[in-house]
């Protein structure tokens, strides 16, 4: 995949507008017609600009894709990764990882973010690249955080644990999957109201601090 | 949807070995070319009948492909829930768990069912009923046939739980997720290797038993 070319020459603040524009017309496009189906000219002409404009800022398609993906993936996961980060010197384990966790699922869950990975899945087995934008990104970054503040929980004796990175997996996907597989199969139809999202969020905790509670640390 | 129509007037085992024929080309050429790229036209091409043919056992094309995703989910399927329903009498629980777990994993990770796993929830936006037969199929079979099975041994001491139906949702992710998910993004590149599933589906296990085992029923 080529990475963005930086060889925009306007002046930046309206430069960055454009871009952003342009970003915001891809998402409407591709979530639309899919990654075969989009074309740049429908992007231009979402936009209101040339499809000179949209060359200048994005090389190709695969490239105006891969940096809608690292944007709208980059956005939740960066807030995910800083929410984390002040988890570790609280005192109540519990209540601290249930609302990281509904906060997290529930950022997971935006209808656009499940269109855009429905969209990256559907294309993984002929573009691996996009798939792996999305999940190193996401879920991988995420992970590793886990992994990390998990460690640190762990030499304090707050969890026991042998491998923070599978821990960090587990407890990952015991938040996320059951709510977000079935989002993947059922589209937008039929989704899961808020307060469902919680008691799963809230589930998943449980079942991980029964796994890996210290006693006295709950 | 609509269903299969039923109006196949050749002898049985002809017809259903052309039945056959046609399914096996459909696989191929969807996985090549996804739902929208997929014309019934080149499907009686590979199958080598004629496009009538192919009408006479399968109304549409999104009749074709829910029988596809059937065919290839219950055929899976059918084989979880028997294994799973034969857990119940051993004393063995981790290790009963463990051997159904890398089987079910393993079925599950076959190359062409991830393939048609990407492709069904790449449609699911469009074609919600498409996603929903696979997961009801899928998932949610195996899902409340664990919930049964999880019932029982809590009923007999050898497990403890309030929800038996969360329970199984929760195994079902910590043996399934972090692999699939991973696979859903990579495409076909760099699939995990036999040992590291088992892996997976071991450590899954032991999650779940230290949440939800009795003392004295390892």
């Amino acid at each position: 995949m080529t990475s963005v070319r930086e060889t925009v020459n306007e002046s930046e603040p309206r430069a960055s507008r454009k871009r952003h524009v342009i970003l915001q017309a891809a998402r409407t496009v591709f979530l639309r017609n899919g990654y075969v189906g989009t074309s740049m000219d429908e992007i231009a002409g979402l936009a209101a600009v040339s499809k000179q404009t949209v060359y200048k800022h994005f090389t190709d398609k695969e490239c105006l894709f891969s940096e809608l993906v690292t944007t709208t993936v980059s956005e939740i996961s960066d807030r995910v990764h800083e929410e984390l980060l002040n988890l570790e010197d609280s005192g109540k384990l519990e209540e601290d990882l249930s609302a990281w966790a509904r906060r997290t699922l529930a950022s997971v869950m935006q209808p656009a973010v499940l269109q855009l990975r429905r969209l990256v899945i559907g294309e993984a087995t002929r573009f691996p690249e996009l798939g792996r934008t999305f999940y190193e990104l996401g879920p991988r970054r995420t992970i590793e955080t886990l992994a990390t503040v998990f460690a640190q929980l762990a030499e304090r004796g707050v969890l026991q644990l042998d491998d923070p990175a599978l821990a960090a997996e587990h407890f990952n996907w015991l938040i996320m999957s059951a709510p977000l597989n079935r989002a993947m199969f059922f589209g937008d139809d039929q989704p899961l109201a808020a307060g469902d999202l919680d008691r799963y969020a809230d589930a998943g905790v449980r079942v991980f601090i029964a796994a890996h509670g210290t006693p006295g640390h709950e």
